[in-house]
């Protein structure tokens, strides 16, 4: 199968892998959204599928861009790393990095809302309650989906609690996506902080496949080998 | 001084230390309150100050119980630490261990509000603002106060952005405190993130000093000197 020779080509930088000088976009992360110069909202992203999927991209030998919120991991081999903060931040950087990339996967979990007000000095506690009005972030993946343009591939995440599949085709369409990877994150040994992940993969073309139980690494070489194959039209 | 004599047992554990046998609670790090299963409200804290302090205390053959929120940092040598998440977790841990303990340093930034609601499933966005309530957690650090007994030493921490001595003054009133830590999270190389520190040491008996722009080992070193001298009555 394509997924047997893409590994055994992984870490050897084969030139004829099908990823050899295409230029991959890859976003990690969670974003912070500030409410004071202390206080924030933020999310359980570690970064860790995003820097697996960079990683990997590199070892096909792609030209690897990595726009990465706070995270606590090393910069992988040959991989460029941008650090971004917030929603804001990772929108500006990825359209500085969007034209000459081939394929985009935004494997960040990028703050949905942030702060209508940011305070500049440390917020007062008060007795009793508080309310924060919240106004929506740039979406990111809506706006990349409308610029993309025919050369492009652009792969979306989506990070559910429930009806993952359903909402993951909605969210495929809805952002004019190539393929979404859905992730049920209320499972054990899945999503955010794990080293493992458990996902399935949807693409516009309607191939569908469960990625079973794996580490985040070999969730993402079977992630490039079902790109792979999408992009060839499935000629395999 | 007494500090040179501190310092020269670092790492020695002596067993003429003052704090020989000693038990020293310290809390450190941020806490997580959630909004729902991804989304959570935070704040900088890095739990850098906190762990320092609790690993001196520990090469100053104290018994060292450290509470910490989220962070990555490791264990000190010689700490039993034990992990926490939220506000209520924090209070309920260190209430857990306050009645042995001898000197208590609370170094942690709890956050100050919760969500009033947190959902089990991920919140659905929708376009527009969004409105959070909020509510106050548990001031961990003026229960601590009022169920202070004799016997026991009490030391806060403030982290200001502005006016912070004359706010460090009163919180040490306020929270019926033995001393406080003032460090002022606007400088450059203070607070956080940062490996350094700068601050300001006042205690109830009146003593103030500042602690310069110093790793936060170093600040740690400066602060039990200085707490000794305090417990001493200024004997020296």
């Amino acid at each position: 199968s394509i997924l047997d020779v893409i590994e055994e080509h992984i870490g050897t930088k084969e030139s004829s892998s099908y990823y050899n000088g295409k230029h991959i976009l890859v976003t990690a992360g969670p974003t912070r959204e500030s409410i004071d110069p202390v206080r924030f909202f933020t999310n359980h992203s570690s970064g860790k599928m995003g820097y697996a999927i960079a990683e990997t991209a590199a070892k096909l030998g792609a030209s690897v861009t990595l726009i990465s919120g706070p995270s606590n991991l090393g910069v992988p081999n040959g991989v460029s790393r941008m650090e971004v903060e917030s929603a804001r931040d990772m929108y500006h950087e990825v359209f500085r990095h969007y034209d000459k990339a081939d394929i985009i996967i935004k494997a960040a979990a990028v703050a949905d809302y942030r702060p209508k007000e940011t305070f500049d000095q440390k917020m007062k506690k008060q007795e009793g309650s508080l309310v924060i009005e919240l106004e929506r972030t740039e979406d990111i993946l809506k706006a990349l989906g409308e610029k993309k343009q025919k050369h492009q591939y652009l792969v979306g995440f989506a990070a559910e609690t429930s009806n993952v599949i359903q909402y993951g085709r909605e969210k495929l369409e809805r952002k004019n996506l190539d393929a979404i990877v859905v992730n049920d994150v209320s499972q054990e040994n899945a999503g955010f902080s794990a080293d493992t992940n458990e996902a399935a993969f949807i693409s516009k073309t309607g191939k569908q496949q469960k990625l079973s139980l794996n580490s985040k690494v070999k969730i993402a070489q079977q992630l490039f080998s079902l790109i792979e194959e999408d992009l060839k039209g499935g000629e395999q």
